[in-house]
């Protein structure tokens, strides 16, 4: 199933996204995604309505230098255990939200990343097995990175902690086996010529996901909701005012955000 | 005034504490801290309840290196910049709860700081003057850290982030001059024998709170809650199971925490 939350005329709700790309709609539940789905018997076009970042998270998690194709374009070797940070919540916005380029920083790049999206009972010092259950789903998301700040600061926080860097949607998609999915970004200003930047595989992953939620829980404890963002393949480059972002991951769909220059 | 939150018999509240060392009450109220105070009319003595994290953060925002002689005991540069990291939300706990020592560590240490708890206006790319606006108070803060895995790691997202690794409280202070106070740390097995490791002057600081806040608010809207750990001063040793930490900065309180092994 595919669980988004969204603006319609009455208010914000979480619904079913139904049908194929002949005519999508969107179904509303009164319960919580991760819970029992209800349905209200309200349904919209998707057309009709204004999709939010799919979930509320406690936090979201990322994972730096998952693809070895990746690390090595920015000159860094493999770590030997998963490199975690965070992006405040404040990070975090939906599909078709723009990126805000903050003054502070002369090169923001995007990060093209399938994003893991926990479960009702959330994780606390799981093995892999407990990982795979703690899962909820999976959405795409883009780790949105001020380079330069990247290469200057001790740590990551402010380089990746940018309101607007944390773009996530368009749904979350239950039931989905992501072991080798095509993750893909494209950056334009021309919807009918966007330039490919990011061609990668899921199967590439120096860490994959049960290990990524395993090694997390026995950190911090994952809530209902939280994220983690399992890192980008390699291509990624400079995005600038006017651009639009696209992510698509097979399986799941496309996000796509338009970039502003915040001053 | 100064704001709490505590267990009851009926449940959770918050509550403004009342009296001095020889009889301390906690009477509780309806609203928020943020808001107007409205009192119900209820009231314990303070030893009656148990109080919790006094206020709920988003995020809580660390400062490295803002003390210069604690700085230096690590064998750092004092920052151009501040030098900002995120502690995850899960990893607070109030007074007298248990900082919990991961076997993932060889060595955790005590960082004693004041910690600046935010509005309800919150913050955002405010400057000096509207960053005074935007605190609503003081409390104190233990940045519990696994100095080894701080070494080892890339980023310091696991040695700051551990389950039970902020301690938070006892209450939150409003209308507190900080601007030269005393931070003091003591930890030991034996209550009437604890060692003084830290003691420092708030006015040591490298960057001001009014510069942390709104430096921070460039990066990320500041949300009401949310809190900035302000840095540590000198003295930061090994913790380890069976000790109690116990952190008193003036005009506020003393937090003090026990320490167990998690395995």
């Amino acid at each position: 199933m595919r669980f988004a939350r969204f603006v319609h005329a009455g208010g914000v709700s979480f619904g079913v996204v139904e049908g194929d790309a002949s005519g999508l709609t969107i179904a509303e539940i009164s319960s919580l995604p991760f819970e029992e789905v209800r349905f209200t018997g309200q349904r919209w076009a998707l057309a009709d309505v204004r999709l939010l970042a799919p979930i509320f998270s406690s936090k979201v998690i990322g994972v730096g230098r998952n693809y070895a194709d990746h690390a090595a374009e920015l000159g860094n070797e493999v770590p030997k255990e998963p490199l975690i940070f965070i992006k405040p919540s404040t990070s975090v916005i939906g599909p078709n939200d723009a990126i805000r380029l903050p003054p502070q920083s002369q090169r923001v790049e995007e990060e093209a990343e399938l994003a893991v999206v926990i479960g009702a009972t959330g994780a606390r010092r799981v093995d892999r097995a407990g990982a795979e259950k703690a899962i909820f789903g999976y959405t795409i998301g883009n780790d949105v990175t001020a380079r330069d700040l990247q290469r200057s600061d001790p740590q990551w926080t402010r380089a990746k902690g940018f309101d607007s860097f944390c773009p996530i949607g368009p749904w979350i998609v239950t039931g989905l086996d992501v072991s080798d999915l095509e993750i893909r970004c494209e950056v334009g200003r021309d919807p009918e010529a966007m330039e490919v930047r990011q061609i990668g595989r899921t199967k590439d992953m120096v860490f994959d996901i049960p290990t990524l939620v395993s090694y997390v829980s026995h950190v911090m404890t994952l809530l209902p909701g939280d994220i983690i963002l399992t890192g980008t393949p390699a291509g990624v480059s400079e995005i600038t005012s006017g651009d639009t972002v696209s992510v698509s991951i097979q399986g799941i769909g496309e996000l796509r955000n338009p970039v502003v220059s915040l001053d």
